[in-house]
């Protein structure tokens, strides 16, 4: 009997938990998803995941691959016991491998959820289109800049665990060491998070507002409080000079954390994806990023790297919890 | 017939070229070495290198298992080119690997200095050291912190290496990124070596006495022009407030642009070399370094690293190289 050629993916985040069915190629079959239950206890979390899951399964219609589920927090990988999921808290402790090949009769591999999204860009994504135009990937670089900022590494085909399967944190990496660097909701100071998440975005827009010193600013027009990523991306696409410098810093801020990739990882490609992302590319500034890095890159063999926006968007966790799966009966 | 049990080992960096026949177990059984020749031409640098090796063959005595050799820049690791080394530009583009293949009649292999001390430390240093005391290492990354600083990382056994081999340039990582961050060697502003080196400590110190402001100082009884970073270890041990001052800088340099290795790499060892080490050895300033690394580490399994220094010292080149040829031939 030959192995089925359909894998049931899950990604597994913050807010929402979402299934899907993926084949060889990475194309989405079929998807489902449902809102995490609000403060709900482990067994109402589990029991969502593992309706999604039956759901995934009969859809299939037939055998299926195995499961792959990308989750947000650290994942131990050998037996894909949760971490002190910062998002997902009543998950700590669980096995999800043990749990879930017990309870539907197939294998299941668990990961990262950003490792994942940089070994789906590597399989289905821009890695693999970089490979298709006959220039192949040896090490990419993937960085979500969304509501946090988070990233993951692949290198030689290989999603790159570091010891705890906690690399790839650029979100948490220093882009501005003086005492004036803002306070990271990590505890530490100066994070690239705090200058160039979603969150960190707007929280900087509302207290340059609050100050009073830009009265002028299209984003002042608005209640203060209100104002948000969106609002500074929308307001820099009207050319307001003070939406424009909140952007310039997370430029600045982004290719400070990413030339420190660079000379630590030595990358060829990198990958961005998450929705401030998105802003980034409606208003041209990847080029900018890209600029600033080669402006620091310390020999000519750096500065060959593509820098790119993600190909898979909000589906890029759930393909790479199928790659996973590919990968893994591979191997 | 068995494989010997000898390999000569060389590392070639900008002032010293060094050879040495190592065992399997990485003791260094003999070892020579000879400057290299000053502005010598390709032919010249050569010949230094090969009549090293040569007389090492000699005092093998017998058959040896093969050649590896650390040599100081960007190497391609399948054929062992030299690309551009800095220090060594009269060998850009010499394929070390071929050469003397085809000379000695043995296989060789050729990486990257730093790169190989990492490999070093895993195998005989203090990764060695804490598998032996029943803690095996997943992720190693080294930092020599000397003339300059760079790094190398070891994940699962193997060297990373990237697209290039240029991995582990923690000394071009920015920790100042203001527009008061000093110029680099590298042309970028606020790398870490610039303010850890030796070459940066000692510029900093005869910057900060020729402003006039230290009168004070023991560091001011010289003359300004001769102070180098030994001078400021010196003034420190005598409790020179400038001298302190400028190390507590780069104690804080080094923790910022180990934080960021912390969290995009997450190693279980960080093993720090090199002649500056020495010196914050003997001011008992690594617990202050790990000190401020753990302050800012956004997770508890992001703690779980040790924070030591080199156990290999000086030959720590020399031994990574050996241990190259004794992983290359049990591959």
């Amino acid at each position: 009997m030959s192995t089925p050629q359909v894998a049931v993916a899950m990604d597994w985040g913050g807010t929402w938990n979402r299934t899907a069915l993926i084949n060889r190629q990475g194309d989405i079959l079929w998807q489902s998803r449902q809102p995490n239950p609000q403060g709900g206890t482990r067994a109402e979390y589990l029991s969502v995941a593992e309706s999604l899951l039956t759901a995934a399964i009969e859809q299939a219609n037939g055998p299926i691959a195995g499961i792959g589920a990308a989750v947000a927090g650290p994942v131990e990988p050998t037996t894909g016991t949760f971490h002190q999921p910062p998002n997902l808290m009543a998950l700590d402790g669980v096995s999800f491998k043990a749990l879930w090949e017990s309870a539907f009769g197939v294998p299941v591999w668990v990961g990262n959820d950003a490792n994942l999204a940089a070994f789906g860009e590597y399989h289905f994504g821009a890695g693999k289109e970089s490979a298709d135009s006959g220039r192949p990937i040896k090490t990419l670089f993937y960085v979500t800049v969304s509501t946090g900022v988070g990233g993951g590494i692949v290198d030689n085909g290989s999603v790159f665990l570091g010891a705890n399967g906690l690399t790839g944190e650029i979100g948490h990496t220093v882009v501005d060491p003086t005492a004036a660097g803002l306070i990271c909701q990590c505890g530490s100071r100066g994070c690239l998070e705090s200058l160039a998440s979603g969150t960190g975005i707007g929280r900087i827009a509302r207290e340059k507002l609050a100050s009073g010193g830009f009265p002028d600013s299209t984003l002042a027009l608005s209640n203060g409080n209100e104002v948000n990523s969106e609002s500074v991306f929308d307001a820099a696409a009207e050319k307001d000079p003070l939406a424009i410098s909140i952007l310039d810093g997370a430029v600045a801020a982004l290719a400070i954390g990413l030339i420190n990739v660079v000379h630590l990882l030595n990358p060829d490609i990198i990958v961005l994806g998450g929705g401030v992302t998105d802003g980034l590319v409606r208003m041209n500034l990847l080029p900018r990023i890209k600029e600033q890095i080669m402006e620091r890159a310390m020999s000519e063999l750096h500065k060959e790297f593509q820098l790119t926006s993600s190909r898979l968007g909000d589906s890029v966790g759930l393909v790479g919890a199928a790659a996973m799966v590919w990968d893994q009966l591979d191997a």
